[in-house]
Formats: structure tokens, C-alpha cells, sequence
């Protein structure tokens, strides 16, 4: 059939011609990105970053490889590999990389190109490593021992790598800020500036107001401006301002559109706005200078998305020319306020808690999975051993190392790890981390153990090996818990990583009340048999099952009590037999039953005594006979209902502390008692609830009591989530006051419903008077003191004045909308303990029973610790030291201390002998140290005492109060 | 206060050594990717790609420049900036792009060096362009030159920067496949091979059970075997197999993890993944090579993070050796497919229309957003000659040119584009680009013309100047309605682009029924005024204010209709003045109404009538006095209320056609009639409900009938989206067969409930019976044709004997769950024409009234159209003739047909001719043609009529029947 043809015929009449707007036609442009700062003007200081958690949502791993993108779409591998290629693409842009956990794992993966060019990045300062610490750690619920630990193993691999020191603090993310980072980790590493995002919304809503963000923060009251650092704290978050995120994938970025031939050119409207932005954040803050965070979590997945688009504005608002523009770092931007003629106001003390809101008081982490954080704080004490001892036998390349459980320790110091607010599968991780790498410095260890108490000077492999037990915590070792058949020995080796001579308590579940100890000279020692109580028999069995498998019946019997002395940075053999008939066995005891028959039972086998109700079953009064502290005393647990979020959006969650208004529901006010006494110990069990359990010890000769709770499952079934206290009840007079730890180092004081900084706005009575700790929590009513240390990191507070309480363990239902989307809803983990079998004489005829490696009778001064013995991978080995005591905290020990390092280490002879800063990357004389002006700065600080700089010949150090000293060595 | 140690004592026991599994450290890994293809195993060819509309849920810029991210996260900047970073880092990476309207945007954004290195991308085989047009058009609802335009002006752009052909079709996404697009945009093209995902699923399936998704196409019934393809369907879509996506946007990609020191180590799993995957698919596939589409929609935002992980798994499945994996493209598949010694299907006719489940017929889109789909199609009769009068003129350095209206059109013709399946913004967009493209057109046009027309040779800028009225579709153009002084005349010249002489009616909106037209002769031509009625006022009214802000109170009196006699590729004036009263003036009628007093009712001025009856106002009969037809029939409006997805989810959308299941609701039986008569024209007006309005138009000397229609707003306030079509009902016999075209080009036969290639099961009898028209519908008995053209892209069927409907509007309230996430319920646009005033004498006198650029009285055979006369950049013209007719169609058209270019061209030279394939990007006499074996191949197929090649002395042009010969011409 036919077509109708295609083109219609057209009609045209002359009149007038459309106009069309002249646009420049587009094409390639070339962006000026060059310039620094510019005197005279607002320099906007762009510093491109990425913030890369090591495990939150997904694990460490799956963030590292982009893996289970369904939870989180992040990648940490595809980060570094576009953000090399961005940097090569324009020499004056500049990235920061903070967490070497990751830039570690991606290091090793480079070919040798790749590491050349990344060299030559950081070489030019195109890359700059920020914090540089193998996690950008928490802060509230860490030790500071990990702190140090953590931050060394990162900066020591940015050091042999780049041959490059950080000096910028960037701890973006953590939730409140202690004032040991700031002056410890921060000042001591040789810092210049520390940056953060979180503070309390009041005190951010102040100090916009007088332009205090920017400060100089002296967190020490001992070395006060000695050890300060300049602290910025960001006008709103780590991300840029409003419409400045060009992340590809940013829903709602809003690239500049400079191209005319595409529709939408923005250039001019981008300009205004970033000039806008810019000169509301410069009417926040003193000088010429201001920071733009260009970044957000896991962001630069395609590096070149943002660079591009900073690229355009950097070249059109310096076009504009109404301010400056620049790719700047946290290095530059300090130097630029630090050549500025400013004074700067003064900030002491710490930035905790952190709210962000009024019902959002950032203090449930402090005690969230407290588990776990047991679990970290052991290894992080096993640790410490672990590598002295490897130090003591010296490194060898066997497959095994420390570096694995420092990996993991490193990665748990991370401020949603440790913090308890990774989702649980990361937390699992976490833990199985933890695990493996405390395997292998079990094997270390126990290697070098067996080379160490070989009393033949060769080391063969086929040596005896040791093990060790790592279920103790449920009360399981079946090794121990096995018969010991006459005349074979259970050898326990007790070493003792102090610089002292150090007696102290251990336990062994046995199953026979028949056994005696001798010690490495053969001399029976005192033992006692405690019964197993039910509770611990359940739990035990509960346990074994549920992580072993193993549906045991057998039940323990006791456990077997007694005193090892050990001496410092040594070991001690104890044996561990069968009573035989023959041998009378002196000293051997065990527990019995108190009876009940007065109102009022006083416990405790040494001077210090706890008298409780035999009617109520209730603590009384503790009494030191020795010191004649006499006080009243009750102690009780309650639990905060959680709230729900149910009248505003804020519930209780991993993150947030947030109780629902109704008063704490007291457990029962009459516990059942049970006391058991002995020579060794007196043990008392009470049972407050159906699922809260107490056992108080007193040990002879220890001037304080050990409480040991079991509590859970906490209850759930009426809907409510509930976060555990216990409380100390007495009548002292305390003003408000209380003091608490600062990462387990200083103490800070604390005033209930006060801030140093701002006037207090109270919204959270209970929520925002909590404090995290890691050593301890005292009140005082100037005649007496009563402490409570902890094993673990947990928040606590004073409530009412001559309380303290402590919150012990929270279980949650509801998420708090922090992001990590989970409730707080959490089962139990592991922990570790030690024992085996063997043939005594033997043992003994072949084996160093007991040893020091310092000079026999040498210890350290009370006041010091050996807070890290290593041997580095190239030869050295690290060694530090800490003063223990606060200037003025002590009449006795607040002074300056002395070691002689030649009795540290006898037999071993020192070669070289470097002090440097406090993470090690530098030597300790050539620290710079910036020179702020602070506000009211009158110069009355008397100057910390320090010790001097070691001899070489005398090896003599000394610490002033606080003073920790690194030292490499040679030998 | 006294602290306690850090590190307490531990205790260790000899006894046994936990073992560690020993696993080989990580570290750099060098992927070995090389390889081609080996024999004798199973090859899997993975293909990278992106899928990058141009244009669908955000615009084409925003798509680009990666704005509106909300919407959809994407950015093909990205995409083509981070697929050259990443080609660079491993030579034996490819990757293939296909989208020009993209890429060129990039391209001309690129500095020298960069586009060096994408040139030598080009040259080494990494970068391959595929397919190749300005988009990735539709093959529905486009017209066959405007597929050639926009592939044209794609590979024209490629072979001008690259020097490259493209050789493989890349039709991956529309919604079906049409038999122009195989042998006319694909082996005429010189393409070795198509590959596409969407056919239908009972097809598929079929297919997959006797290994025949690849097959060998010859989709035109006149050129048979000479024009073959090798045509690949996917087995799945063009993603690829499940588990294999790496996009950084993928939320459940599975990494490869071949290192060691992380966890979660899968290397072997994902190997075997991969093998089974294969597998999978080879058994499926004849010959020993599969392809997998490695990409998706707008993936490849970072390249690195797919080919990281296709670097790791060609390594390592290569390793293990079962199966063999290599980087490759569609050509080299094509290439390896053709190697083996394999005979192939034979497909002939198309793939319309495609469902991809029972209820899913995409045959909705067919209608989907008419009025665009018409202002798309009026748009490119323009282009057409606006480009022909650019080349009269000759092309200048003005800003002007047609190239941003060919831009405009190459993005209207994709798949997302005119189909109607765009979101509304997006749709906006791009009529807002045809818009700026028209205008800039009309400059163009507006300009040369003021040359063509200038009697002086030499053209001035101060020429006179033309215009064109847009409005005319709402009947609005102010400058016709003014009045028109004494003495003064409206000129309108009538451009004609076709090769022949032609007569035709124009209409234009005037106030004053005293007006009069004069030839360029200054001879009265006949006219007649016909009164404008109360819809089209209406209408006038509402979009005038609705789209100009302007609230007109003038209404519009008349339609001025004349009749215009141009010559070929040439011009001729008319003259409309006010009556004077002085002179008499013949051949001036005004329409009458005709007085409806008999039963039945015959109109038209010519011997092509059609009876009404005036008792219901309906359509009785038609007849053609000069040939003896005359037939019975019924016109009627009906509507098929839409399936909101109610019973099952599959709603009718912007895509799908899925009616309620309910018959069709016919508009009313009995319809308002009012008949207008003249000696030009008559007019039959009928209301056949509150928003259906038809005109029908009965021309003198035409024997056809024009029928305008006006629907809407469609009502929904019952809550029912529906979806009208108009129904033509007759007696004839017609067997359930029907015809409709291909692209406007070819007409394939259509058997209702019926296909070719499987035994359809039928599951939706209406919506999986229409099929796409772009030219028309026909049916036959015999005896007589029903034909019906359109205007635009419509879809249409025969449901049952005897009967044409076609789908004319719909509206819906539902998304059909196709991605566009809208309901198609839209508004309607605007479209062109054209006048103005001037004085008339000095005009004549100043100006050439009448011209051809053609030898004058030449007129092109009748069978052949001219589809594209455009001056290139580079100085050479690109010439395009389509011969009309298929093989057999007509006794005395289908015939070889001549041209006489000498002829064509009056008045200018050719000095060079060079024959080339369709899109003009290689000499003709180069193409190579891949040879084939077809099952059941018997060679039976008489060799098409094709032309000679040209004499370059004599210049004369044969054409076979529907042969199309593209030519560069230098003048």
C-alpha cells in the first residue's frame, strides 16, 4: 500500500527572528586549586576526609572489603584505591586517613608501585596520616594502657613505612571527650591540635555564642600548660555544611554545574552558598580561619566525586574572591591559627557526659555489653604479660606472635567496639578476635615459658609445653577438676608482670578435698576448700552446654584456695598432690558454715570487717580495725526501667542512658545469707533476686572486700528494658561531690547536677549525672573515703549525697536511633584461666621453679609501674614507665621516683638507651611544642617535676608524679 | 587515692599447645586477566557495560552530572571517568559504551591528554562503542529516519574522533524488537550482531529449551538473507547471573576475598559459583561460548570496584581450569560465535509485542503520552527541513544551527524517551530540549530562508526576517488575528521538502472573513472561511492562559483555508490582504451549515464521500466514487477501564496495557452532529461525549478522510484510569489478520491470537493483540483496504473481524511496577506553525516568490522520498534516498526506481560522491558480511533488485524496492 511521504511541506512568514540567549559554549576547563592561605581574608580550609569505623554495623572485614552491603553500603579497600588515584589526578588536593587498621590491611595488598606512589603522596602532603592509632578509640571506655598501645602500633607502622609522625588528633567520633586524651594522647605524643564533633549540646550552644569551640585544652592538674593542646570542637558534625557532601552516594548532593551546554548551571548560586556557610561558621570562631570537614562515614568510596566537585568550588569562590578556599589538613589549619596573633580561651578538665539533646544523655555506653568489656580489659592485661614474656625469651620467628591479640585489642579499642555499640554479629567478631589472638599468645607464652623455666639453657621444641584454661569464668577446667593420682603433681607456675614482689590469692576448681600445695621449696603451704555454691554449679552447667556442646553431669566440688608470692617480673612454681596417708598435712582447711544466732554478724578473717543483719541479711557496717574507719553502710541492686521512647522519640538504647521516669525498683530488701569462714578467706553469698547474686570475699590480710555478682538473664517479659545498678548507701556528708577516673589514670572531680563551663540546664537527673569508669569511683567526707574499683569499664554516679552507684549491666528493647539499629538485647561471652598435669620430681629436677629477671630482691618503687615491655620487630625493644600518684595526691608517694634499668634488667647488658614521646615515633628531645596564648593565662603554674634525661652510664630514670617515660632499647 | 596495678598476676600450668590452622599470609596478588578465548572448553565472555539511559527517572543532565540523586544514585560522569582510570590499570580490562548523547557530553569536558588516553583506550580494543546512536532508541514507537538520524549523528561523531565503525547492535533494554531495527538499523548499518534482553517470556522459554535465543534475523521479506544479523538474546536480562554484581551501589554483592589475613576467605566458593553459573547458561547456548552482561543501569560509578573483582575471578577460575573466563566484548563474542562451524535459527518478522509475564503485556507504551509522542514526530518532519534549508543556504559560523534539534530529537528517541515511559519531569525536559532545539531551528530556517528568498544575491543580515507561530495546536497565533490594514499583506511562504511537486490545504486562524489571497502570480486563489466552534475556543482559551499566563478575552473567529502549490525542495508565496472594496473578488466562500433533513447524509466536496445518519449523528458508510469502494462502517470512542493491579499486582501503566477485564465502554450511541460545507473542504463535527470531540475533514481532490480528534481531560474521578481508543467497525472478512507497520517503513502481517514462532497461550486476548504503529493499520478482504495513518506513534489492533481499533489516550492511576514509580496521568504540551505581516509590493518586488532548487519541472519518481539532505561539519553534505515500496507491493511502484542527482542539485556541482553504508560512517564497497548457517537454509531466496553503483559521470541513482543508498557528496 501506499506511504504518505515523511517531511510535511512547511509553511514560513517573514516577520521576527526568536532570540536565544548567549551562553558561552562549554568544553574542558581547568580548575586553580592552588594558593595556601591568604592573609586579610576568610580562609575556608577544606580537609577531605573519610571516617571509617573499624566495625560498627558490619565488621572490620566486610567494611574493609565492601561485603553484606545490604546492612551498610561502605568499603573502605575502594576508599584508599580511588582516593590514590583522585590525588594523582591534581597535586594540590589533599586527603587525611586516620584508622591504620584499615591502612594496614590495604598496604600489604599494593604492589610496589602502588606503596612508591603512595609514598610520594604523603612525601608531597598530599596524603596525611591524622591520629594514625590502629582505631580511632573511645574514650570513656577505655584504659589507658590500651590508649597507648593502640595509638604506638599505629604510629610505629606510619613510622617504618613513611617514616612519618601524625600530628593531629582527630577523634571525630567518640561520644565525650576525657581529659587523658587530651593531654596524654595528645600533648605526649607530640600533638599539636585535636579535633572532635561531640560535645554537650549546651556547652556547644555556649561556646558558639563566645566563640570558645576552639580552646587550649590543659587536661592534667599536674602538668597543667606543660602538656596542653590546641582542642577543636566542631560547630554542628564531621560532615560539611549543608549541601557541601558530594559523595556518590549522597542522595542529596548538589554538584556544581558549570558546563552551559548541560541544563541547570549553578556556578554563581553554589558560590553564595558557599560563601554563606562560610561566613556563618566564621561568626562562630576566632581568627581568619576555618575548617570544613569535607567528609562523612565510610564517604569517598569514589574519591574523584568529591575532588571534582572541590576542585570547581576552591577555583570559583576564589574566582568570586569574597573568601578564600583551600585543600587544607588538620596540620595546616593549625599552623594557620597558630601564626595568628589570637588568645584562646582555656579548657581543663574533661567533655563528659555527651549529650546531643535534652533526653539523649550519652552515658548507657558506658556500661553497655559489660561482657564484653571484661573480656577486652583481661586480654588487655594478658597482653601486657604476654609480650614481657615474649621479650624475656626473645622474639622468634615462629608462626605464633603477639601481633594478632594486639591487632585485635588495637581494633576493640575502637568507639563502637569496646563502647558496646556495634551490632551484636561485629560485637561476635569482635570477640572471636580477640579470641584467636589470645590463642596465639597463649602459644607464645607458653613456649616461652617452657624455654624459660628449662633449666638446660638450649630451648628444644620438646620441651614442656603449658596450657591454660580459659573457662574459668563458668567455673570449668576439667584438667583441674580430674583426679591426681598419688604421687603426680599439678604444677602451677604463677608469673608476676610488676615491678614488685607480689602475693596475692588464686583459685582452682578441684573436685577433691584431699590435696595439698607445697611451694618451689617444698614447703606445705596453708589451703583452703571452698564448696561450690548452686548458683555457680548451674550457671557452670548452663554454660558448658551452651558453648562447648558438652552436656556435662559432673559437678564441681570446690574451689581449693591459696596464697602464691611472687616476685617481680618473675614466676613461682606451686605443686598441687594428693594427701597422702602417711603425711600429716598442717595448714589445710576447710570452709565452714557460720551460724546465725545474733542480729548483727561481723565477717572477715584479717582487720577489715563487714558486719551484716542475720534478720535481713543486709550489709551494715564496714569496719578497718586498722586504720579505725567505722561506717554505716547498706548495699543494695536496683534496676532503672528503660524508657521505651514512648512520649518523645528518645528510647533507652546502646548509646543512650535514658531511664523512664519512674523511681528505681529496689531487688528485695531481705536477701537470703549464707557465710562461709576460714583462715584464707570468709565468703558471704546472698541472693537478691531470682536473678542477682552476690558473693562477698575477705581475704586475710587485704584491707578491702572482693564482690562478685552474677546477674542475668535480665528479665524482660513485662515489656520493659532495664539497666541494673547496685548502690552504696551510707551517711557521709559529701556536698555533691564524687570523683571518678579518667581512662583509668587521673581523677576527676565531679559535682552532681554542675558543669565546670556552663550553667547546667537539668533535663536527665539520673542519665546526666553519670560518669564513665575504668578504675574507680570514690566519695569522701574528708574523715573517711570509700572507694569502689571495678574490673571493667561501667558508667557510675552519686545521686544522693553519700551514695554511690554503679551500673552493672543493662538490657535493652528498643534501639535509640544512633544508627546502630539493633536493641541492646545481648548473651554471654568467655574469658581464660590455666592449669595441667605433671610429674613433680621430675618437673622440678629439670625445671627454673621460681626466677626474676631483675636482680633477686630489686623491686620498683611503689609509685611506679612497668606499664609496656615489647620486643619491636626490628631489634628494639620498647619499655615504659608511669608514675603512679597525682602531684599533691600523696604525702608519701607524690614524689619524684627512681629505677635503676640495670636491675630492671639484670643479666641483660644495655646498648642504647632512646627516650621518646609517648607513642614512640620520635625522639623525646625533639618534640616541638606550639605556643598559645590562652585567656586569664597568668603564668601561676608552677612547673610539673620531671625527671631528668637518663644517663647512659648510670641508667638511672626518674618520674615525676604522672610522668610516664618511653624508652627504646637496645641490648 | 591508691590505684591498684594495671596488670594483675597470671598464672600458667604446662601441659598441652593449642593448635593454630597454618594459612599462608596475604599480601599483593598480580591477577593474570590475559588469555582470549581457548578451544575446547566452555568460554565465558564477560562483557562490562553500563546501561545508561539518556534520560527515565531523572534528566539526561542530571543523569550526567549526577544531581537528583534522591531520585536515582546516579552520575555517568562518573561512570566514564572512573572506567579510564581503571582500563589503565590492567590492559586486558574492556569495557563497551554505547550511549553518544553521553558520551560526548564527557568528551568535549576532557582535557587534551585525557582525551589522548581515551583514544589510545579506543585504538587497543579496551573501550569499544557500541551501537553507538545518540541513544538507545525505542522500537516501537519511533520512525525509521529518525532511528537513522540519531544513529548517524552518533557514529558520525565516533568515526570523527576515533576513526572507529561500530559493529554490534546494543539494543538491550527496549521493550521489544523490530524488524527495521534488524535489518535496516542493524545489517545495513553494517553490524555483525544485535543483543538484546526483552522477549517475550513464552518465547524465552521456548527458546531455552531447543537453544534458539541466538539466531540468525532477516527481518525484511524484501532483502531476505542479504540483509542477516546475527541476533543474541539473552537468557535472563542484561544484569549478570545472580551473586555476580560488584557495583558499589549493590547491596548484595559477594567480593571476592582472596586474602588471607581477612576473614571470610571465599575464593573457592565464589569459583564454584562461577562454574555453576556457567554451566547453567552453556546449557542453554549453542557452541562452546556464553556471554555474561557485567552491568546494569547507571553501575560502573567507580569501574574499579567491577573489575577488581572480574580481575580476581578470571584468575581464578582460569586456575582452576574447568571453565575459561576472559575480558570481552560484544564483537569478539560475535567473532567467536561466527568461528565455529554452527548452524543457527532463522528468525524472521519481529519481536512485538514483548510481556514478560502473563498479565505484563507492554503494549501500553505503544500510546503512552501522545500529544509528546506527536510533538516528537512534527519535530522531525522539521528537522528534516530545516536541515535541507541550512544546506540551500549553505551552512554559516552563525550560533545558531540545527544541531541542537538534533540532539533534542536523538534523546527523544529513547527508549524512555517517546515511548512515554519517563517520569513527567523528565518528560518535560526533554520537550523543554526540543523546545530550545525548534527554536534554534527556526533561527535557522527563519535566516536562510531571508537569504533563499532575497533577490540580491548577497545576504544581509538586515534582511527581512521570518517567524513561525508555535501555538497553532490550541488554535492561537495573534499576529494572523490581528487585523490586517489596507494595503498591507500577510505573506506566507510554503516550504516544500519533498522530490515532487505538491498541492495541499493549509488553515490559518483569522478574525476577518473579508480577507483575500493572491499567488505570487497575484491571482485570487480560492479560499473559504470556516467558523472556529465552541470546543476548539475552548480549548484556545484554557492552554492560552494555562501555558502564556495570558488571560484572553478575544476569541478566535475563523479558519482561513487555501490551497498551496509548491514545487520540489522549493518555495512559493501567498498573499493575504483585506478585501478592497474596489475589486471584486472570485473564489471567496464561507462554510455553510448543511441542513441535516434526510435520514442519511452524504458528505465531502470530492468524489471521496462519507454517509452520516442524521437521526444519531454516527458514521454509516464510505465511498470512493473514482474506484468503486464502498463500505459499511461504524466509528466509535470507547474506553477500557485500566487494572489497578487489584486481583493480581500488575496494575496498567505507563508501560503496561492490562485492561479491567470489563468489555469497553462505548461513548454514546446517538452523537450530536453539525456539518460545515464548502467548495475547499467539508467538516463534520461530532461530540461523542463531554470530552471527545472529533472534526472529520473531507478535502477536495483528496481521497482520504482527515479526522482530528480532541480527548480529555479524560475523567477519573470514578477512580478508574482509562485507556481510549477509537473503534472502526465494518463487514469486511478478514480472517483474524491485520497489518501494521515496522518503523514506519515495512508492513507485517499480524494474526490475532497468533505467532510465528511458539504456540501462544493466550492470557490477555486484548492488550496481547495491539501492536506499535507508526505509519498506519490496514486490513483487507480481498476486495477492499481499510487503511488508517496516523499522526504520531499509536498502538492498535483488530480484536475481533472486521475491525481496527486504536489506542488514542490514556490516562491511569497506577504504576505498573516497571521503575518509572509514576502513574501516567499528564497534561498536554505545545506545538508549531508560523506567520506574520508585511508590506506586500515591496516585498514582491525585493524578493524571489516562488523557487525550487531542483532543475524546475524535476520531480523525484514517485517511489522514491529524499529522508535526509544535511550539510556535515566537514564540509561534505550527507544525502539520503528511500525507495517507498516492498518487493511485490505494487504492480507499477515496486519497481527499480531512478534519480537524476544532476537534477536534484540544479545549480551546483558535485564534485565528489561517495556511496557509504546507512549511517554514513564507512564506504559502502567496505563492508564485510559475516556468513551464517541457517537451520533449514536452502538458498531459495531470489537475490533482491538493488541499484548499481553510481557513475560518477552521469550521477543517476537507482533504487531497488525499499533500498535506501546514503551518499557524501562534496559541492
Amino acid at each position: 500500500m501506499a506511504k504518505p511521504p515523511t517531511a510535511s511541506a512547511f509553511l514560513f512568514v517573514s516577520l521576527m527572528i526568536l532570540a536565544l540567549a548567549g551562553v558561552s559554549r562549554g568544553g574542558y576547563i581547568g580548575y586553580n586549586t592552588s594558593g595556601g592561605t591568604v592573609v586579610g581574608k576568610l580562609n575556608v580550609h577544606l580537609v577531605p576526609h573519610s571516617h571509617d569505623d573499624v566495625g560498627w554495623l558490619k565488621t572490620i572485614d566486610q567494611y574493609y572489603v565492601g561485603s553484606n552491603n545490604s546492612i551498610q553500603g561502605a568499603c573502605v579497600m575502594n576508599v584508599l584505591d580511588s582516593v590514590v588515584d583522585a590525588l594523582l589526578k591534581n597535586p594540590t588536593r589533599k586527603f587525611i586517613f586516620a584508622e591504620q587498621a584499615f591502612f594496614q590491611r590495604w598496604w600489604i595488598e599494593q604492589n610496589d608501585r602502588t606503596q612508591e606512589v603512595m609514598r610520594n603522596l604523603v612525601d608531597s602532603g598530599q596524603l596525611e596520616f591524622i591520629n594514625g592509632g590502629w582505631c580511632m578509640h573511645d574514650e570513656a571506655t577505655v584504659h589507658y594502657i590500651d590508649m597507648i598501645d593502640q595509638t604506638t602500633l599505629g604510629h610505629w607502622m606510619i613510622k617504618k613505612q613513611f617514616n612519618k609522625v601524625p600530628r593531629a588528633g582527630w577523634q571525630i567520633d567518640p561520644f565525650g571527650h576525657s581529659a587523658v586524651q587530651a593531654y596524654l594522647l595528645g600533648a605526649e605524643l607530640g600533638f599539636d591540635s585535636m579535633h572532635f564533633a561531640r560535645i554537650d549540646y549546651q556547652d556547644r550552644q555556649k561556646r558558639k555564642l563566645d566563640k570558645s569551640l576552639e580552646v587550649i585544652w590543659q587536661g592534667s592538674r599536674t602538668f597543667g600548660p606543660s602538656l596542653q593542646i590546641f582542642a577543636n570542637a566542631f560547630p554542628v558534625h564531621y560532615s560539611p555544611p549543608t549541601g557541601f557532601g558530594f559523595d556518590i552516594t549522597d542522595q542529596n548532593t548538589l554538584p556544581v554545574q558549570d558546563d552551559h551546554l548541560l541544563y541547570d548551571y549553578n556556578v554563581q548560586e553554589r558560590v553564595n552558598d558557599f560563601i554563606d556557610a562560610a561566613i556563618t561558621q566564621a561568626n562562630l570562631t576566632r581568627t581568619n580561619h576555618i575548617m570544613w570537614t569535607m567528609g562523612d562515614d565510610f564517604q569517598y568510596q569514589y574519591a574523584e566525586s568529591w575532588f571534582k566537585q572541590m576542585d570547581k568550588l576552591i577555583h570559583y569562590v576564589n574566582k568570586d574572591g569574597r573568601v578564600h578556599a583551600l585543600y587544607s589538613t588538620p596540620s595546616i589549619y593549625t599552623d594557620a591559627k597558630n601564626a595568628e596573633n589570637e588568645t584562646w580561651p582555656l579548657k581543663t578538665d574533661d567533655y563528659f557526659p555527651y549529650s546531643d539533646s535534652e533526653n539523649a544523655y550519652w552515658t548507657g555506653y558506658f556500661t553497655s555489653r559489660p561482657t564484653f568489656k571484661r573480656y577486652v580489659r583481661t586480654l588487655s592485661g594478658y597482653y601486657q604479660v604476654a609480650r614481657q614474656i615474649e621479650f624475656l625469651r626473645g622474639r622468634t620467628l615462629s608462626d605464633s606472635s603477639t601481633f594478632s591479640l594486639g591487632d585485635a585489642l588495637g581494633i576493640a579499642q575502637h568507639h563502637d567496639a569496646v563502647s558496646g555499640t556495634a551490632k551484636q554479629h561485629t560485637t561476635n567478631d569482635y570477640a572471636k578476635r580477640l579470641a584467636y589472638g589470645a590463642s596465639e599468645a597463649e602459644a607464645v607464652v607458653n613456649l616461652a615459658l617452657s624455654c624459660l623455666t628449662s633449666s638446660s639453657k638450649s630451648c628444644e621444641p620438646t620441651a614442656t609445653k603449658f596450657s591454660q584454661c580459659n573457662l574459668l569464668n563458668i567455673s570449668y577446667c576439667p584438667a583441674t577438676e580430674e583426679d591426681i593420682s598419688v604421687g603426680k603433681s599439678l604444677v602451677v607456675v604463677a608469673y608476676n608482670p610488676l615491678g614488685w614482689h607480689h602475693d596475692d590469692f588464686i583459685r582452682i576448681p578441684v573436685n577433691d578435698d584431699q590435696l595439698v600445695v607445697r611451694d618451689s621449696a617444698g614447703k606445705y603451704i596453708a589451703t583452703q576448700f571452698v564448696e561450690v555454691d548452686n548458683i555457680t554449679s548451674n550457671l557452670r552447667k548452663l554454660y558448658v552446654e551452651a558453648y562447648l556442646g558438652v552436656s556435662s553431669n559432673k559437678t564441681l566440688n570446690y574451689w581449693l584456695v591459696f596464697q602464691v608470692s611472687v616476685p617481680p617480673m618473675g614466676w613461682n612454681s606451686y605443686f598441687i598432690s594428693k594427701q597422702s596417708r602417711k603425711v600429716t598435712t598442717p595448714n589445710a582447711y576447710t570452709s565452714t558454715h557460720a551460724v546465725l544466732e545474733n542480729e548483727t554478724i561481723e565477717v572477715g578473717p584479717g582487720p577489715f570487717k563487714i558486719q551484716f543483719s542475720s534478720i535481713n541479711g543486709q550489709m551494715k557496717r564496714v569496719i578497718n580495725h586498722r586504720t579505725g574507719v567505722d561506717i554505716s553502710i547498706q548495699q543494695n541492686y536496683l534496676w532503672y526501667g528503660a524508657s521505651s521512647g514512648d512520649t518523645d522519640p528518645q528510647a533507652s538504647g546502646a548509646y543512650i542512658f535514658r531511664p523512664n521516669g519512674a523511681p528505681p525498683v529496689p531487688s528485695s530488701r531481705s536477701v537470703p545469707l549464707k557465710i562461709m569462714r576460714g583462715p584464707l578467706v570468709d565468703e558471704i553469698y546472698q541472693q537478691f533476686n531470682s536473678w542477682i547474686y552476690q558473693v562477698t570475699r575477705l581475704y586475710k590480710d587485704k584491707e578491702h572486700a572482693e564482690i562478685e555478682y552474677t546477674i542475668g538473664p535480665i528479665p524482660t517479659d513485662d515489656g520493659v528494658g532495664k539497666e541494673v545498678i547496685t548502690r552504696l548507701t551510707t551517711k557521709m556528708v559529701t556536698n555533691r561531690t564524687f570523683y571518678t577516673d579518667s581512662n583509668g589514670r587521673d581523677f576527676l572531680k565531679r559535682v552532681r547536677d554542675y558543669r565546670e563551663d556552663w550553667n547546667l540546664q537539668v533535663t536527665q537527673p539520673v542519665a546526666g549525672n553519670y560518669y564513665p569508669l575504668n578504675l574507680g569511683i570514690y566519695m569522701t567526707d574528708g574523715k573517711s573515703e570509700l572507694s569502689v574499683l571495678v574490673d571493667r569499664a561501667v558508667g557510675g554516679s552519686s545521686i544522693q549525697d553519700g551514695e554511690i552507684e554503679i551500673m552493672l549491666h543493662r538490657r535493652l528493647l528498643f534501639d535509640d536511633s544512633r544508627g546502630v539499629g539493633e536493641a541492646l538485647d545481648e548473651q554471654v561471652c568467655v574469658s581464660n584461666a590455666c592449669e595441667g598435669l605433671t610429674d613433680e620430681e621430675s618437673w622440678k629436677s629439670s625445671h627454673v621453679a621460681k626466677s626474676t629477671s631483675m636482680d633477686v630482691g630489686y623491686n620498683l618503687p611503689p609509685n611506679v609501674a612497668i606499664i609496656t615491655l615489647q620486643d619491636l620487630d626490628d631489634g628494639t625493644t620498647l619499655f615504659r614507665l608511669a608514675h603512679l600518684y597525682e602531684a599533691a595526691e600523696d604525702l608519701q608517694y607524690s614524689k619524684m621516683a627512681v629505677v635503676e634499668l640495670k636491675k630492671v634488667f639484670a643479666g641483660k647488658m644495655i646498648k642504647e638507651l632512646r627516650e621518646t614521646n609517648l607513642s614512640a615515633n620520635q625522639n623525646r628531645t625533639n618534640m616541638k611544642k606550639m605556643k598559645w596564648r590562652t585567656e586569664g593565662d597568668v603564668g601561676t603554674f608552677s612547673a610539673p617535676i620531671r625527671g631528668s634525661p637518663v644517663d647512659n652510664t648510670t641508667l638511672v630514670v626518674e618520674l615525676g608524679p604522672m610522668e610516664i617515660r618511653t624508652f627504646l632499647i637496645k641490648f
